[in-house]
């Protein structure tokens, strides 16, 4: 049985991470504030090193392997932010890093990724297996970064949740709501240790695309359920199957609840933190801003945090949902 | 005489400040360092209140007016980012504000005036005098807020100088060079005093767009002149006839240089700044990072602060100019 990652577990992550990626500030916006009828503290997570929250999940993960395993190099497979958290921080000690990526992942990430260093082994996310893809680097002796299900990716993660809860303080607020976009569950599970530790009364509140509520699904039925297959969305960094082991364990005690908001959601979302906030965020980073207008989180005269989890979008892309205002 | 403004009042204005401004962060980008070859620190003012660095010398100004006449109001012209800047402060005051802005304005930067509540006065920038549009007000006893050539607005601007100075101390760097947007001159001479007085040997730097170079060419001639009529550029928050009698007798003190950017160059910046910064800038607030490429400022092993200066664009510009990559 896999030991939870505990509050220590994310204090010695922060003490790694130091210095090295970045402590992401705290954004507000009156006309945003004036619209929800509450203090919306925004954590730009865009302004990481590789452009997401990631490195600091994978950095934290590759610290606690040995020196000598960490020499026999990492491979990882993801559709685009976790890769380049892993090929970052394979750069950063110096280790080759194979990622095994989606041949539709957006083209800013799969050349990030290639221009760290890392090498990238396309596969097709509708046809192959993705561990198929990878054995043949872990039967060479590399080591597997997965993506969240990993007590290290986790506590990694939950280092926001310790520089929101000491912003918040030095902002003499007290945060009644923590929001964070949701894929397998390693962002959410991450920040509600670290929320919770500090401020038991705070929610913590999970984010997810439509069609991709399994987690929302999941804490509904109590159990682990999977996602339909056959849907899409634009939310390509919140694209799993189903939440993760450790995640749901965590998630099932910590969270108030799971949010799903639909693709149009997500691109309003996106004109906003760009008129308000002037900060690129991309469809799966931009969900929990987006989560603000179901109605589902009270709001007023309240204090929440908005994780915004990453902005690697393509120009196109990008151009494409500006321009649909 | 004029008096210009020294290091004691930007200290003043700081103060005046203190709580009220973002005090906006430092982002750098491990790709951008790479490409120029010496450290990039940004000082992105897009984060600030109103999306642009003016807040800071309209509020300042508003704070040394007496009680008496800031109850009467206050006036300004603009092309929308001071425009933003004064209705924010009046509205912090509780005093009347009116702003004379070009038909031509960005829509976002005359809707953000009136949701603030100012009372916005449109006119011809090509046949109005702006003067005569606001005089009326000037009469009835209205204090003009000038959009730069003013001590109070300079000190406001030059904030952004101690922060700077303060934050690369913070970081253990010393700056060699600090690139700033230039349209009359009110944000470059207001931080190259604050620049100057804690490091000398600090270059500043002012960049203008292409056919709007009216520093670079007064500098040249030791005398203020003017812009040629009958150019246009995208860079909206540039377009100034000619530099201050004040900023400019401070910029032909303290500058390095001034450079002109072609459209085609912003344009390039502002996705470059999409991509590796995640952040939305302006057109005329992206022309410094434009500047780098210009090999006009030494950067190999050097460590450059550049300023954005304001992030205030239409969805429709913005999504057409980051899909012309």
């Amino acid at each position: 049985m896999t030991v939870l990652p505990g509050i220590s577990d994310i204090h010695a992550a922060a003490a790694r991470l130091s210095g090295l990626v970045v402590e992401t500030p705290i954004i507000e916006s009156p006309e945003l504030n004036k619209r929800y009828g509450g203090r919306i503290l925004f954590k730009p997570e865009t302004l990481q090193r590789t452009g997401s929250f990631k490195i600091r999940g994978a950095y934290n993960k590759l610290s606690t392997l040995s020196e000598e395993e960490r020499s026999r190099g990492v491979v990882a497979f993801s559709s685009g932010n976790h890769a380049q958290g892993v090929a970052a921080s394979a750069a950063m000690f110096g280790v080759r890093a194979v990622i095994a990526m989606p041949v539709d992942a957006p083209a800013l990430k799969v050349g990030n990724v290639r221009k760290m260093g890392a090498e990238v082994v396309p596969f097709d996310r509708f046809k192959d297996d993705r561990m198929t893809v990878v054995r043949p680097y872990i039967e060479k002796g590399m080591a597997l970064v997965p993506p969240f299900d990993d007590p290290a990716i986790i506590a990694g993660q939950g280092t926001i949740g310790l520089e929101l809860m000491r912003q918040a303080k030095a902002l003499g607020v007290s945060l009644d709501a923590v929001v964070v976009p949701c894929g397998g569950g390693g962002l959410s599970s991450g920040i509600s240790v670290a929320v919770k530790d500090a401020s038991p009364h705070t929610q913590v509140w999970a984010v997810e695309p439509e069609h991709f509520d399994d987690t929302r699904r999941s804490l509904a039925k109590g159990e682990r359920v999977s996602n339909e297959p056959g849907h899409s969305s634009i939310c390509d960094a919140l694209l799993t199957a189903e939440p993760g082991l450790i995640t749901f364990e965590i998630n099932r005690r910590n969270l108030a609840g799971a949010i799903a908001v639909s693709d149009k959601a997500a691109a309003q979302a996106m004109r906003d933190a760009m008129a308000h906030l002037k900060l690129v965020v991309e469809p799966g980073g931009c969900v929990a801003l987006a989560a603000l207008s179901s109605g589902e989180i009270y709001l007023a005269g309240k204090c929440v945090a908005v994780v915004l989890s990453g902005g690697n979008v393509d120009f196109g892309t990008y151009a494409e949902i500006m321009a649909a205002d």
